[in-house]
């Protein structure tokens, strides 16, 4: 079995065990995004969502709900909820990045503009909001309110501490728990608190998408730097031209020489690149061992989603869950 | 007595009144605005919450609860929401707008940057969720998400809306529906509902914030090309020169000659403004009486608002109330 066919495993498993009702939260999604007064909101929400994400999230919500003996019909307000937060997000994200490819294509901000985007992702924040109340139930409010605070309070940290070299690796957690974990163990949490079930597999919920979330982003971040399999086709050293301050580069800074600091200091904090500078990086992380301890804290992070699953009830589909907590960091190992 | 005092006493009045239910609002704001971990939160935050807005909205809210005899405590939470999402939209407006000034003051787009501006309004907007939460008030939070929708609809609409001349009068109040009188109704309204008031009474509240805030914008978008009044200390020819449709320029073009027309073009659609443009566009809005025109239209806007009041229960709230419909129009009166 090649890498790529044991990769796309787990989540191909999880379409086809949960396909009728992803089809009924895309027929929501479609629904809900459109808007009766500015076609601009279509139009723009179209090229994003139907660009082929993986709808790896709303996913997780149908998963979760399914586990527990839900069955329906909120579970699918709830995974269309968590997608339009997902998508509102990556609209914002590519304004504040500037970036100008997402998913292989031009970015929302590139084809219309920023303003676009911008207003846009809050309509789609808007319209999540209107997705969740639905249900009736406050405590899947509390969740996803609370989530999305998490989420905004993150990505505002990581402006600030992004280019800073005290950062730790407590505040870069931090950091990715907005960015990435926080949607997820929303996204696991609100499917068991819709299904009733009790509050220790909630828990287990949750711990399971907050771990499955960080390892997913450290892998995220170490791919960045080339990681193990330079197969996968992510660009080399994108967070470093950006400055971004990643867990390998704070493990590196961590044992950095005097000298080494400076370099540092003068490629991450003051945005002064040159020639062979990504190469002499790389050859620090290498030094220190940096890309190992970071593979390992990802591979503990996983290790943490796959135990927290032993608190549910036996099932296929936790099983899939299983191995997509292995998927996540088997593109580094 | 001048034009000041007599402007400025209903809103004061209504300060005095509300003003130990204010101070709730405002220490809940504090608290809120917080952030543990992204200490740039509170200081956008800050500079605009503290730049001495009048916090009409959320003194609308506290003015509907006490109307209807709610006395609490959820109104505080209910009014702090309602300036959290109008204080979110005027992060994001500033950079849609690019704007340089609010408020007397620099924007935070300028003095931080676009970035922060964007992410800190998303953190707004997700505590504003969070707040209106906490009553665990089922409509007054489907009413405040449907608001949240209606705003980001509204603003996309005025993208695409405001430099096509085809823009109707109907379309124009979609947009100021939008940008300004969705809050003001839902403001209104969610008072009504947290005190339990009367299916009318809601409706009456509802129907007195729509029209207050129509009436409002329509004052705004006159005094932008001089009003009656030339003492408020507004530029004319902002909405001009940043070519927005508003409801003047629509009653002008509706009656133009060819001529006129390619001038509208020319200026407004295409954005080739010469010297002079500015004086030969209120020449015509004089020469077709658009001004007169559009006043009326406020006028009749704030004789609505105060005819809705009529459904309340007799109250010195509820004076103040109607003095503050005809204290939006006085500035062009």
């Amino acid at each position: 079995m090649t890498l790529q066919e044991n990769v796309r495993k787990p989540l191909d498993r999880l379409s086809e065990a949960l396909s009728q009702q992803m089809e009924a939260v895309n027929a929501l999604i479609r629904d809900r995004m459109a808007s009766r007064h500015a076609p601009r909101i279509p139009e723009v929400t179209a090229h994003l969502i139907e660009a082929g994400g993986k709808r790896l999230r709303p996913m997780l919500t149908l998963a979760a709900a399914q586990m527990v003996g839900y069955d329906g019909p909120y579970h699918i307000h709830l995974a269309a909820t968590v997608e339009f937060i997902h998508t509102a997000t990556l609209l914002h994200d590519d304004v504040v990045d500037e970036s100008s490819q997402r998913r292989g294509r031009p970015t929302a901000n590139l084809l219309w503009d920023n303003k676009s985007s911008v207003l846009v992702g809050d309509y789609l924040f808007a319209r999540s909001f209107q997705l969740m109340v639905e249900p009736g139930n406050m405590r899947t409010l509390e969740i996803l309110a609370n989530a999305s605070a998490t989420i905004a309070e993150g990505e505002v940290l990581q402006l600030t501490a992004a280019q800073d070299l005290a950062t730790t690796e407590d505040i870069y957690i931090q950091v990715v728990r907005g960015k990435t974990a926080a949607l997820f163990s929303a996204a696991t949490e609100v499917g068991g608190v819709i299904g009733n079930a009790p509050a220790d597999q909630v828990q287990a919920l949750f711990d399971y998408g907050d771990a499955l979330g960080i390892a997913f982003q450290i892998v995220d971040d170490l791919l960045d730097y080339g990681g193990a399999t330079e197969t996968i086709g992510k660009n080399v050293g994108d967070d470093f031209r950006e400055r971004k301050l990643t867990l390998p580069v704070i493990k590196a800074v961590a044992k950095a020489d005097a000298e080494e600091r400076t370099f540092w200091s003068r490629t991450i904090e003051k945005g002064d690149q040159r020639d062979g500078d990504l190469e002499h990086a790389l050859d620090l992380l290498a030094r220190h061992g940096a890309m190992d301890v970071a593979r390992d804290d990802a591979l503990a992070w996983s290790a943490k989603a796959k135990t927290s699953l032993q608190a549910l009830p036996d099932h296929p589909i936790r099983d899939m869950l299983t191995d997509l907590a292995d998927f996540v960091v088997s593109r580094v190992t």
